[in-house]
């Protein structure tokens, strides 16, 4: 392990995270509001361990995976930990638990709220938590490469860590470039929604927040209904952009360079939005008895379907009360998730179609033994490197998600709430169903199940092994 | 597909079944019950199909995997069907959905039941309920290949269709000399089970039925409460020989051999026997409260716990009252199952072995890129073609998982009903919790949703892919 490296970046992270934070100390400014000054201190704290850290650049300039995915861990245990002091000095989040559960819950876009009144936080404090949504959808590594250009496979191996999906492609030769890319279109979209908001006469605040989650398809909403009280057209805008927010980027990227034959052939693409399409038709039909008529029942149900797919998590109605099959094939929808390389969690509709590929080949494979299939997306053969890190990742989440089932059982809630707890939490979502479902919170369980809970969310958004490697002795070894 | 050799086997498959009859015939006659009559009816049925499609050996002896896995299926299907002709016209269950599910129930060794009123039914009836269980526990083709020797491919492509486990171990040069010897094995422990038990004063009734059913860890009882009614001493013998049915057989093999060294260090007895101990220990502790003490705490949860990681699904307690952590333990254990090339059903113990020595192999690998580390049990290298098998194993396992449960919600019952109804019968257990715990049964689930678990079930027991393949269009084309 090169650790001056691992801890350089850091320094950067920490620096970068006090400079976001101007942007709440902002909004206390033009509201007014002393809880500010918690903001000021923390950038103050964030300074004092970030610039010491930044001030000699590393002579060791080793880089591989393994530093990689290290510094991803450390950088988003350290931004969580850092950017949960507001709440505490503030007083509105006194349990450091709690603190560290709802802002590792904005970095990771999940969503789940310890919070039983959201709209007794100040203006500033509402605002840093969706902003959280925002720099975590894209990453936080990926923005500091704009920024801090390094050298070797430094980037790739950073990237490869935070990226979301079964492989990164490069999507121009210097990742930098790819990085800075990815951003623009990142600004671009949310500043549409914004202004789509606003002409809805939605507050700038709110258009604002509401953007931020939509974008790094977060959840975190200002109002304790979350979204159920805004206007319909608002509902179908948020609707619209938690789609696109789910979209593999490389299709924006395609699109921006006019290679419009490649961006809609896009398989992953095109059965996320069939999945939708199916979903929303199905729930529309099966809950259309909650409804006023299948015109809202539509819109309902395709704002649900795309919330949850996407793994953003806003709710407008309370679809605990649907029927059990509406109710399951939102479950199911948790597991899928939105499409690799896009600001969504979930398992990613590119795993599904690889693993559905590979066991369409294996039937073909038992009555033809010697026939020579190989999988196929986008026309290109999948290496068997991908395919078997998919199922690797596969069994790994099962794993974790059976563990950290078991360690929150013994705080004794019903089968149903344990277990769309663990699948919202480490798909990114946010709301499950029963004590979980949209109306309800996460501030119930123990410290223990939250710190649980804690280490899914994370793992989700890393996908599983940046994590999992904190906990391997022989990562630590020194070269 | 050879056509004609399917047949042939399948013509022998039933005329065996016929020939398994004759014992509820004798059971009829003891009892002096009229509805033996049922099964002599079945039994002619059954011999105007078998004997003319075995009259004629077939000419074309090619034999492939392909046709290993058709006929399997079909054999099993056929044999259900014909096995739930004495429900039907003895009157007893009166819907054929209900009385082929019971068959299946009975082959597959699941032991979930349709029937509210276990007692109502004759003698000969429930025996030959419990004798399916038997039947199934072994392989009926198994049974066949000692009976009928087959030349070629033939044998061992039949063995690997219908025997439980990642992979085959070849025990003898000659498959149907492993075959008779397995059989031999299997007679026996059931033998001394039926002794022990008699020892234990249950009538020779009561003895033969359960013990059918703690061979093939199938579940089908003959007093509405399961096994709760017998004695301590009944319930441990049951205990023992539950666990002892969930061991790999292999192990004994080596046993009969002397191979003591061999039989003592297999990886997945071990790790087998150690989930047992641990989780009876942890539901002990769990849920000591639903008893007088920690004794019969101890008894209970080691009955339950070798009970449902052997999938034989019987019961002494409603475990539905215990606490959410062994009410999960239970839960996970009906997902991990017996050993391989034992009885019972579930995913298997070395498949699991197999998905965490890879995930472990794959951490490795990402932070020693260029080490070479291959996945070991018990000393020997596991094959690439294993390991990827497995994988393919656990994906369509899911797959089979959520489509049934999807199915299964339009009956609108609860998540847990329908998540471990799913999960009792693609692993061939029995009881699930809620609705379908052990007090409950299956019978208000609608006939398609009973259909969909028939399959499941049938799914569950053949290792999901010579069902499958039944789907396929490509397996039926002549070559």
């Amino acid at each position: 392990m090169n650790y001056s490296i691992v801890f350089y970046i850091i320094g950067w992270i920490l620096n970068m995270e006090a400079a976001f934070m101007l942007l709440p100390c902002a909004v206390a400014l033009i509201y007014r509001e002393p809880s500010g000054w918690a903001f000021a201190v923390t950038i103050l704290a964030s300074l004092c361990i970030g610039i010491p850290l930044t001030i000699k650049k590393p002579a060791n300039r080793v880089f591989y995976l393994r530093e990689g995915f290290v510094t991803t861990s450390l950088s988003w245990i350290l931004l969580s930990c850092i950017g949960a002091l507001p709440f505490c000095i503030s007083g509105y989040i006194p349990n450091p638990v709690d603190a560290v559960f709802e802002t590792v819950s904005g970095f990771t876009t999940t969503g789940a709220s310890i919070l039983n009144d959201v709209e007794a936080l100040s203006h500033c404090m509402l605002f840093w938590r969706s902003f959280t949504h925002w720099i975590g959808g894209m990453g936080v590594l990926v923005f500091l490469l704009i920024l801090l250009p390094m050298t070797g496979g430094s980037n790739m191996n950073l990237m490869k860590a935070e990226s979301p999906g079964p492989s990164v492609s490069r999507l121009l030769p210097k990742v930098s470039s790819s990085a800075r890319i990815l951003y623009l279109i990142y600004i671009f979209m949310t500043v549409v929604e914004i202004i789509l908001l606003l002409f809805g006469g939605m507050s700038m605040f709110d258009a604002l927040t509401l953007s931020f989650g939509t974008a790094g398809t977060g959840g975190f909403g200002t109002r304790n209904d979350s979204i159920a009280g805004y206007s319909i057209y608002c509902q179908v805008i948020i609707t619209v952009f938690m789609i696109l927010f789910g979209v593999n980027f490389n299709v924006y990227f395609l699109i921006l360079f006019k290679k419009w034959k490649q961006a809609f052939k896009n398989e992953e693409v095109i059965t996320y939005l069939l999945i939708i399409l199916a979903s929303t038709l199905l729930i529309t039909w099966n809950a259309r008895q909650s409804f006023s008529g299948y015109p809202e029942a539509f819109q309902q149900a395709a704002f649900q379907v795309g919330s949850i797919i996407t793994t953003t998590g806003y709710a407008t109605t309370d679809f605990n009360l649907w029927p059990q099959t509406s109710r399951t094939v939102l479950v199911l929808l948790m597991f899928i998730g939105a499409c690799a390389g896009s600001t969504g969690g979930g398992v990613k509709v590119s795993r599904f179609l690889i693993l559905i590929k590979t066991v369409a080949k294996e039937l073909k494979l038992l009555l033809h033994p010697r026939s020579i299939k190989k999988v196929r997306i986008d026309g290109k053969t999948i290496e068997h490197e991908t395919v078997r890190s998919t199922n690797v990742f596969m069994f790994t989440y099962i794993l974790i998600f059976a563990i950290s089932m078991f360690l929150l059982t013994f705080d004794n809630y019903d089968l149903t709430t344990t277990f769309t707890a663990v699948a919202a939490t480490l798909n990114n979502i946010g709301p499950g169903l029963e004590l979980v479902g949209p109306t309800g919170n996460f501030s119930f369980f123990s410290n223990g199940s939250k710190l649980v809970m804690i280490f899914d969310m994370l793992a989700g958004r890393l996908e599983l092994f940046p994590m999992l490697l904190l906990f391997n002795k022989s990562t630590w070894k020194k070269f």
